[in-house]
């Protein structure tokens, strides 16, 4: 029984939650009226279901419901929680707050909001106790944080509860510990705001330079560490203290024109749309926001790779979700090859011939073996403990031709398995279409004496589970030819 | 005859600066009266060493010769740029200004500082002209960002050579078209910084807190697009000036403390110096720093496989490099393998035995393979006229097991080559170890008539004169052997 959240005012912000909470499993209500709530809220997922399941190194959960309702009342009907996106109009919201409150009493309520405290929200709230600030930034269904601010009405269980959910979609929740305007974020944002329409208002500098002087240096600092991290290098071995007393002096001097605000007309208004056009209007929005989230989601893999910052946050949910995903096997699996791997072809992965090198298709393999050995738990720790798999033999087919930007999948099927080895059939493919099959013995070997054993009981365990529901499925065509015999 | 570059004050920013110029073959004479200087740039190039050439896919130039001196005099004889980093005192910088132009008149010299602008230090100074800023941002060896800041007193001729010397150590210049104090990038960190240590103050959050804030969100963007190419994005479909209609009443807000600077005293200091020990103490500088660097070589790595920002950077850098390097060519190369590629191996990359998966040796070979077609001129282009290389025969011998974090370094030499195929020998080395070989045949095809066909005339000059340099080389240790039997 899948878990419910309700989005009340989709957008772009609320299309983002939704697109987290349904590609993590759950299912989802939605009420806006806007006529075109429907066709905005597809395109965001589409671009989601594009990016996201790209993060994941362990099977993505069967993707919720998602429904459209014509009352508040039927969107949160079995919700147990509520994402509130509408616009930025402290009445609007109460009066949604109210109607949700009646219709669902006790539903937790966050709000998407950057305006307004978390006590301004619950101002003449029957229960103001379950409504609760959770502030992300866009794109919401790759970049993890969400500001969690509370008020004093919130008992900590709501904190807490906000928490665990923000966890379970893969967000980064950020307690604010002290209620204020804007939170952390926009805080900042709203400072370099503040000066860059300065230096545009008196023509220091225009759009794309102000982006040039941040993408090109602290830019790529900040996706990584932030502020303090690093200057605490910059203080080099003298340290925090020492880089303080360096930098200290600078807050005396004269430079932005912080103390003052531009007028905001509609001079200063084309003026920065202008020089946008000149900057980016090459590209429609789509396709800015399909670049932005390649890019983003590079950044990602690096810092999964490292296991840093926003990758560590990456590797969490994986874990959390393989045990999710152990947990369904107890009950039964649907008898189905099980998708280990979503890659995307990138320019670094194709041949002078554009096409995938040869290379790249064992290493769509090789991803999707891992992560079937990670979530069989015969991961890192199981290998460090002194037993492993190793390949003995491998077939590869190859059935068609990946190119550039070509998004695969990788599955894997147990054909037969026993404590000592298993036999797998991975597909490779791009949609529906298969375009290579890899067809590999793995024996488990004490990796000390060097010899064939059996797996440990519980790695067995979770092996035997997947390889008696897959004994139903039909031997795949092209399995069982010669393996070992590579196509050259 | 390598140029040379006078870097006056070493340090973070002057090792950085130097290691840069040393990594892209500028000799480099250091002058800084600090006992430490040789030790403390030493580390810095050992970074560099470390980071540097895993963004370039062409062969890195020889590095430069670097000498250190005891006189500015020594330092700045035969150099064509200085680069300036010693601390922020105006006089100081003055006294420097003086002894170089004496010593070297008509030299160009670039400022590191932050804190000045470039008429403040052309002051008194015998040829003002020659006095620019060049404002990098730290680590100096991998952020392209060089803010170039001059006064009235620098002729265009001046600015644009600074541009050029920039360009070709491989950074990004940004020529500020107004002299302002702190330029572009501090002025924005200013804004930020006074902003946090605010928050630090009144206890609103921690600079963990606050780091979280950044790099899980906004951070994140700003690495790929800076703060107004994002928001174009979040005004969606309605564009720059939506966004503008629905962001800009906020600067009326009293969000933020902008107009108030905190008191800068000792309590503060121990405050933020004492976080920062909670938040980062368990690593140590060295160890934060190449954290750092890994992380920003795969984010660098990122948006050069989508040619994206600072990625565009790189390659328009590699192909400045391969150009240089065929003029190199034409007076015929040192009778050595070339080094086309630069890797490291990282937690994807290895199996579960804690080794370098299969796959990678291969993808390694791809890589240096690739990095060599593209240097004679077989790249995109040449491929998407018709004609391309195809590997006919691959042999593979496995010497040792890479493991998690080796760096690893792919070097191809040319067995024989003739109009239609050449025969490769390629080198997977560990340092001075060699872990895998790769002997491959690979043809000349015209894609169309899938025939063997002569290589373009263009082509075929580039990889003759490699050949033909290569010819004197022995016979690798393993080469000639069957080719096409795969080990399994």
């Amino acid at each position: 029984m899948a878990r419910k959240a309700a989005i009340i005012g989709g957008g772009v912000i609320g299309g983002g939650w939704a697109a987290r909470f349904l590609l993590n499993g759950w299912d989802v209500g939605v009420f806006d009226p806007d006529p075109q709530a429907e066709r905005k809220i597809a395109e965001v997922l589409a671009n989601a279901r594009a990016a996201l399941p790209a993060l994941s190194d362990v099977p993505m959960p069967p993707e919720g419901k998602l429904t459209f309702h014509g009352t508040i009342g039927e969107a949160v009907e079995g919700a147990e929680y509520v994402q509130e996106s509408v616009s930025e109009r402290i009445e609007l919201k109460h009066k949604v707050y109210a109607q949700l409150q009646q219709s669902n009493p006790g539903v937790l309520i966050g709000s998407s909001t950057s305006g307004f405290k978390a006590s301004d929200l619950q101002k003449s709230a029957v229960s103001p106790e379950n409504i609760i600030v959770a502030h992300p930034f866009n794109p919401v269904y790759l970049l993890p944080l969400s500001e969690v601010s509370g008020s004093p009405a919130n008992p900590p269980a709501i904190v807490e509860k906000t928490v665990q959910i923000m966890k379970d979609i893969g967000m980064f929740p950020l307690v604010i510990r002290h209620e204020i305007d804007a939170f952390l974020g926009n805080r900042f944002l709203e400072a370099v705001w503040r000066e860059a329409l300065w230096m545009l208002k008196d023509g220091i500098a225009t759009t794309e330079e102000i982006d040039e002087a941040i993408r090109m240096g602290f830019g790529l600092r900040w996706g990584q560490m932030g502020l303090f991290e690093t200057y605490r290098i910059a203080g080099g071995e003298a340290g925090m203290k020492h880089f303080m007393a360096q930098f200290g002096p600078a807050l005396k001097w004269p430079w932005s024109k912080l103390m003052d605000v531009p007028e905001f007309n509609d001079e200063l208004v084309d003026l920065v749309a202008g020089q946008s056009d000149a900057q980016s209007g090459m590209y429609g929005i789509r396709e800015l926001e399909r670049i932005r989230d390649q890019n983003l989601v590079g950044f990602l893999r690096a810092l999964k790779e490292r296991n840093w910052g926003a990758g560590k946050v990456l590797r969490e949910h994986d874990e959390r979700r393989a045990a999710a995903f152990h947990a369904t096997l107890d009950t039964g699996p649907k008898a189905v090859p099980l998708v280990m791997a979503q890659m995307q072809v990138l320019p670094g992965w194709i041949d002078y011939n554009g096409h995938m090198t040869e290379s790249r298709y064992l290493f769509a393999c090789s991803e999707t073996i891992d992560n079937f050995l990670r979530l069989i738990g015969a991961g890192m720790d199981y290998v460090a403990a002194g037993h492993s798999f190793y390949t003995a033999e491998t077939h590869i087919r190859h059935l068609g031709e990946a190119k550039l930007g070509d998004r695969l999948t990788g599955t894997i099927q147990i054909l037969s398995a026993d404590e000592k080895r298993f036999r797998s059939f991975v597909r490779i493919l791009r949609g529906e279409d298969c375009v290579a099959t890899v067809e590999q013995l793995c024996l488990h070997v004490d990796m000390k004496v060097g010899k064939t054993v059996p797996a440990a009981p519980e790695v067995w365990g979770k092996l035997k589970a997947i390889a008696e529901a897959h004994a139903g499925l039909p031997l795949p065509e092209g399995a069982g030819r010669a393996v070992g015999q590579k196509k050259e």
